[in-house]
């Protein structure tokens, strides 16, 4: 997987097509992107240092989805090697959006991309603000 | 569950927020709402007397998801009853948009919504027009 | 969903399958069956006045899976409505038993058949005493 | 990952646990440690230089689980790397079962440890018996 210093530029995590993940249309079922574009944004956190995981427990962090968006563009199959690229497009103290670009390994066709905003709470579920150093952090 | 002859009404699913679907935040995983709208557009094909699964085996049509968005409002729990109000909100020879609300059903504060884009494929995944007796049924 | 004064009996819920559910051997995938399984338990701790969710809540009482089998009969299709019968067929203050059959609803045809063990936990994730009372509602 | 010669030498996959895998408890849901079997048996087959996919396309073999037990020892966590070690227990003409172990990777704990049987079917789903050469790969 790629690093790198750039804060535009994206991370890249890996994975394959589960046959847990198709449907009988025979191709990936469309909220498991959702799941990937997740797979994409913890390795993004990983290469800038933050395990998700510490985020909650060491920081009482934590950032639930309000807004996901995808748009489908070639279906992904079974056993097929996916890529997601994951970049941080807009932080703010309270919110932000990842983008992402789910790409077929083989051959690099973009299969489907899309966003997701998140708030950031803490442990009771009340709005705080990302204390700066973990807002460098992700910038990287 | 509700059904109307006006076009623009929804037709409501019911359903549970199950263990399976909940994550350790405590709350049902954002990917989850995606299958909801999926229970409630299956919920309105079968209202407007169109089982999906004879849209597939009867008239070779495919209708999978071009473009999908959900906005989150409020976190849906583990064991509440959930509403998926579902409508079609534009129907076209080769695509169709189903806008959906997520509301818990005691009190029916909206928890989500969001809507799905389907294009229409026959079963060799080419696209191919809604044939229109298929169209004045979904329009109910 | 039907209610028994017998312990022995049955407590039945009823669910659909969903598209999310299948796979590209056109059939709900295996895993999810013990997704059904808890449904059914759900289910079953309701009709005994205990949601689950309160087990956890007000009772501090977390029940993990020790041990989970399933066999596989004839397959589920989407759409299909399925009927998941649960009894508790063996209770200890540590440790409990659930089975299940996974029925169509249409003809009754017996689809899968399986159990699930549990452990008793409180909230830190140590081995506890189920209390009386709870034992006793859960016999029914 | 690792590859062996010898028949009897588990195969085995890595993935992280993906924050859609936890619940409410704060580990992995019971029913993903199947979806963990099916990576390991992909990965296995893969290994023996047999795509699950082409077993299907290519042979027109398909392998259903007749039946799925899994033993559940120490819960696995939110974005722990797993280690899923897989291996052929029996070879019949028309049926076999994988063995499978989950575990931590960090420290080889074991998480969790089970097996699947599968029948052998044809496109059409009925029985029929494996081909000589794939029994031999298979096998290793």
């Amino acid at each position: 997987m790629k690093e790198s210093q750039h804060p535009d530029t994206h991370i890249e995590a890996r994975l394959r097509v589960r046959y847990a993940e198709t449907d009988q249309m025979g191709m990936a079922y469309y909220a498991n992107y959702l799941v990937w574009f997740e797979v994409g944004r913890a390795e993004y956190c990983r290469h800038r240092g933050l395990a998700y995981r510490d985020l909650e427990r060491q920081h009482g962090i934590y950032l639930p989805v309000a807004e996901a968006y995808c748009r489908y563009i070639t279906p992904a199959r079974h056993d097929e090697e996916i890529l997601v690229r994951t970049r941080l497009s807009r932080l703010r103290t309270r919110a932000m959006t990842f983008h992402y670009q789910i790409l077929r390994a083989s051959d690099e066709t973009l299969l489907a991309e899309g966003h997701t905003t998140h708030i950031v709470l803490n442990a009771t579920g009340r709005p705080r603000t990302l204390p700066p150093e973990l807002a460098r952090a992700l910038k990287g």
